[in-house]
């Protein structure tokens, strides 16, 4: 039995929290690595021009998934995912995946091949690899980790930590369907079943948007990059807090789908309340400075076009700020979301 | 709620039942894939002359380790050390790692800081960069997962595959005090406490063989290598089975410490059995060609010495034969250890 002061429970300090107290000594060998822990991947290299990325997610039954809320193929697209966005967040090109599954001994095989049969096919999209892993017994929850690696060009990355005041702030899609979603997997907004299917998919189906990262990262327009996970708002947050600057949101440039407009008239709710804080779009969330924005425009509307929305400009300063149509402005605070903090 | 056939659960099957059934589709792009599936490590490369390795390990609370019979630091250690382990059974030099840990909300965070703290002490000896993870909150079981990303030389890197009959078996220390160890935290055995430490510790806190690996495969000397992580007879079959040869063991060579002895004298056991069935002494356990046989003992008593015990012979055909000084000769089969299957 392990003993402790007792005097700091994670439920008190949260994910961020413990990973600030534990960040020293993990670089023992400044050699090869540009970056540690603090961005969507870990990078290092060069090898031969490039750079590799790394990343890793961990899913868990009862905090991130529910057997009733997701089928098996779903999850284990999702879970495949969601590292894929890391990398397409940094403009890479996804290689290798290796997969550890904790599986409660009674499972259905059926279940967890299922499971497998849906990260095999989005790596197949994307020509990743899965080479190995670790399949071990669980006493009780599903846990999935994947990890993965991808590469670069040294020249061509995006970290987090390059935005400068004045750059444009573009978003590659709508946001708040995948909020939506899970509201409606958790019952607390109730559609009409026909309108329902576009927002679970938009939270179980995600799709990583790897084409468009690496072509924003080839094009050597972008100054700083993330994909939204955590919400509009935090991944914001990320970036201005990476970067040393502030931000400046325009509150009608935010994009919103026709299907979230439509269902929050039904069910009576402000949309971007979901677009702003909810998570898990996987879009691309970029800044790109003022002389180079007509070459992103253009590129979106290239061989591979793409959607692409710009949404307010970096500051100054620290924080964000949302300005609305009359000119009113509104300090907005991400709700930083913790499963460690109740 | 999933909804599967029920046809065949994990317990049936086991790990290696389920690895075998999904490894199909696995690599839809074999460029740069070397070694998928089935190694210590998955290979990739070459990249200015090296291939990358990489591998991964999932240790649960209940099924790998419980909190009353190893304490944080060294559970911190060993889940770093095993991964390390996969890495010198490649010959490889690991590089940078990631680590995902699902932790109970309640956690001390000493606890956790005190785990980290074993990790950063084994990979700060190794030149090893903790660059990344993912810490996420677990309703139950604490769950971590480390991968590791190596190198090795394009024409230096050793798999299971490469042995030939008439190699000999080489193994770089001697083996059974883990097992006893594992015996003893388990009331088992319960030995004098004078004598406990020294196999709990070998449990405990493993110490992989990286500099050893690296040697053997920088000599070019050997013509496959495993590490001894599921017990000797397991491992070696693990390398017959993918050479496609058997093996020869010699009963009298199979090293014992002078400890195990003791141990075995005073609690009765056989202490051939541990050192043949038990596993997680994360040795090195080679064959190399005769011809080479003498340079590998001499790099064994070079300037990095280290343990080297020849103990068998690759033969043609399958299977592990166990050869006595009387020149009987039997049959043995590993007890292959399979969480899932009771």
């Amino acid at each position: 039995v392990w003993k402790g002061t007792g005097a700091l429970k994670f439920s008190e300090i949260g994910e961020f929290g413990f990973i600030e107290s534990i960040k020293d000594e993990c670089i023992p060998s400044l050699k090869d690595v540009i970056k540690g822990i603090g961005d969507d991947c870990a990078v290092f290299g060069p090898y031969a021009g490039r750079f590799f990325l790394f990343t890793t997610d961990m899913l868990v039954e009862g905090i991130h998934f529910l057997r009733d809320r997701i089928t098996p193929y779903q999850l284990g697209w999702k879970s495949m995912a969601v590292n894929l966005s890391d990398i397409a967040a940094m403009g890479g090109r996804p290689l290798v995946s290796l997969v550890s599954l904790a599986i409660p001994v009674q499972t259905d095989v059926e279940l967890i091949r299922t499971l497998y049969k849906g990260m095999k096919d989005i790596c197949g999209l994307h020509k990743v690899n899965i080479v190995g892993g670790d399949t071990v017994a669980s006493p009780d929850a599903l846990v999935i980790n994947v990890s993965l690696i991808g590469d670069v060009g040294e020249h061509e990355v995006l970290y987090r930590s390059g935005a400068r005041p004045g750059d444009k702030i573009y978003i590659t899609g709508t946001v708040g369907d995948s909020a939506a979603g899970l509201k409606i997997l958790k019952n607390e907004i109730v559609p009409p079943a026909s309108m329902s299917s576009h927002f679970i998919k938009a939270h179980n189906e995600p799709r990583p948007l790897i084409h468009t990262g690496k072509a924003i990262a080839a094009s050597r327009v972008a100054s700083a990059m993330i994909d939204v996970s955590d919400g509009l708002l935090s991944d914001l947050g990320h970036i201005c807090k990476e970067s040393g600057v502030g931000g400046l949101l325009f509150r009608s440039k935010i994009p919103l789908s026709s299907e979230l407009k439509r269902l929050a008239s039904v069910a009576n709710f402000n949309p971007l309340d979901l677009a702003l804080s909810g998570g898990e779009d996987y879009l691309l969330l970029l800044t790109v400075p003022e002389q180079k924005t007509q070459d992103l425009e253009l590129l979106s509307k290239g061989k591979r076009p793409f959607p692409l929305y710009l949404i307010g400009e970096i500051a100054k300063g620290a924080g964000i700020r949302m300005v609305s149509d009359d000119g009113s402005v509104e300090v907005v605070s991400p709700k930083g979301f913790d499963h460690f903090i109740p």
